[in-house]
């Protein structure tokens, strides 16, 4: 049965999958929904985005998704609340970011309409797909990328729109040590890095496996000039606890300026938690951890929330990160994240219904 | 009719393209050949690659590829003698950096046997597709990407290696004029500008339509430190003639080692042209365009061959450079092409017969 919701035209799929999906031990982004936003870009416009079936995709080997690297995505959640209602976090923010960083990767800008209520749409055709378990979530997977043809290195005339959604549990599991990186960057000053633009993920994953291989679990980047501050993790911003003062690095155009990031600094400050937001140095953090002034490290994204650090390699030498009673870290993500499932008051108007 | 050409099973096109095809007036790689060489990835191996006929692919939405931009390239030339015998150049070097780029991106090497033997077996096949008249060439793509699936950010776990084939024209057409980038930048260091990977390419994209909008076609990239130091153009390793020298910078972490370059400095040591591998300040050039020693400058690379630069752009000035009855570009461009060609004696062996 075909419909129209926010204007957008409902293709419904014939059968549903939601049957084989275990809800109560999902993964992260395993399992995708019944349904996907799709929205071409061609003649020089976005066309009406629809719901549809999830399907595959079909390209021409000559895409330039496949040669070029010309793509961007996002990344959000939303959430059931005890009374079923749907709920996204600051979903404005997704689709602002989504067009800078479209606006980087020469890839046309979406209008605002076409993804917040493409996204309605398919979040209330999908609606049974939200977990509503504690630490579950749909995440949602906003993404575009080019689609039209050609060996030339230059911009494509083509591109599909996506929004896709997976219900998901948590992103990391168990202990977090990371290495702290002095050989490999992520980003070049005037470069791609404060977009979330795929080519961003791929060159991390060599120097994040040669730091699995030591023992680590994630990287801490640093400036690509001379490796001396503290930059961001594989996806998420980095926070840093120096005695009480909770320290983060200023966003740059080697940064994403991450929502999650933006709304712990906020959400600190109200709790008057003193808040730096200013460049760390890597001594910095390894004189903290050796005076004993270093009391927490995490990073923080849409995908894991708060994800703790336990302890950082750092030129050969291991730091361990003390066991504290009450972190910053889990006071921090319990607030947060009782914004985000509805089960406390919203004095940001973070908070989105859908 | 199918067959087995090298081991390598082919599956012929039921129909051929070749008879729409206008050879005299080839573009740039936007008439794909007949077939295609495919190979997958799957269970921790690379499959044997076979010939098919060029088609499309079709992919789920999580496919790694949409996200985070795990693909390399490469880009060849291949071409037909008055004899029609079909030549490679130097076809082992790109093999090789294949897989150095694929090692940086954390996808799986080729065996080298798939790549030559696959690459043989497809010129065999699509022999017809290949132009013979001056300045036209078979261009050759191989490239690699993700097509695992899921959203985490990690790599994929099955991969599609494919070459397809374009008769083509010249890839630049008219003058070429550059502008010194000052404020954008190509890669980091410890970033993964020596590979040939997508995402370095889409990043390219936005600085060089600012660039084209001043009334540029190109942007000479600079270090990312300072903008100090020319280091390459957006698919072409830059030369740079003062008085009699040939200047190149020296390849590094983010600058692609260029197969047109190496060659050109071997060309030019031979013909006993002084040639100076060393860092090229922006300082440097600006002041030999002022006092008349800038005699020229050219890219390097496959798809151009030589590009002759008539001027460039740095901080709001304009320099043009003198026009000259007997360049170093035509003249290497001649050397290398006719090795090429088959139509020169080859002294390095560089030539590859097919
Ligand atoms: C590189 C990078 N940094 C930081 C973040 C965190 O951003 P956000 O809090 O908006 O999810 C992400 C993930 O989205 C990321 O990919
Ligand atoms: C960034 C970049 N630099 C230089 C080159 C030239 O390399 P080659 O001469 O091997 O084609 C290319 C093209 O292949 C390139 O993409």
């Amino acid at each position: 049965m075909n419909a129209i919701i926010n204007d957008i035209e409902i293709i419904k799929a014939k059968t549903t999958k939601i049957n084989e999906v275990d809800f109560d031990n999902l993964k992260f982004g395993q399992v995708f929904s019944d349904h996907m936003l799709e929205c071409n870009y061609k003649n020089g416009a976005w066309e009406v985005p629809k719901v549809v079936p999830y399907h595959a995709i079909t390209l021409d080997p000559s895409a330039k998704i496949f040669h070029y690297g010309q793509s961007v995505f996002e990344g959000m959640k939303a959430y059931k609340d005890a009374n079923n209602e749907v709920w996204l976090f600051r979903p404005l923010e997704n689709f602002k970011r989504l067009n800078i960083s479209s606006k980087r990767l020469a890839i046309p800008e979406l209008p605002e309409a076409y993804f917040m209520d493409g996204l309605k749409a398919l979040l209330e055709v999908d609606k049974d797909w939200i977990p509503n378990k504690e630490g579950s979530s749909l995440y949602i997977r906003p993404f575009v990328f080019a689609t039209g043809k050609g060996f030339h290195a230059s911009p494509a005339d083509e591109y599909k729109f996506i929004i896709s959604t997976a219900p998901s549990g948590a992103y990391f599991a168990g202990k977090v040590k990371v290495l702290i990186e002095q050989t490999y960057s992520r980003s070049a000053n005037g470069g791609v890095g404060y977009a979330k633009a795929g080519g961003n993920y791929a060159g991390q994953f060599y120097p994040t496996q040669l730091a699995v291989e030591k023992g680590y679990q994630q990287v801490i980047w640093t400036d690509d000039t001379n490796h001396e501050y503290i930059e961001e993790a594989g996806a998420m911003n980095i926070f840093i606890r120096i005695n009480d003062t909770l320290i983060t690095g200023p966003t740059s155009d080697r940064i994403l300026d991450g929502i999650t990031r933006k709304s712990i600094i906020d959400l600190a400050k109200s709790e008057n938690i003193p808040v730096e937001v200013r460049k760390i140095s890597v001594k910095e953090v390894v004189e903290a951890a050796k005076n004993g002034s270093l009391k927490e490290m995490f990073g923080a994204g849409t995908a894991a929330v708060i994800s703790p650090i336990d302890g950082f390699g750092y030129q050969g030498t291991d730091y361990d990160l003390p066991k504290l009673d009450k972190t910053y870290a889990e006071y921090l993500k319990k607030r947060i994240t009782d914004i985000q499932t509805n089960k406390s008051e919203d004095p940001f108007g973070w908070r989105y219904k859908v």
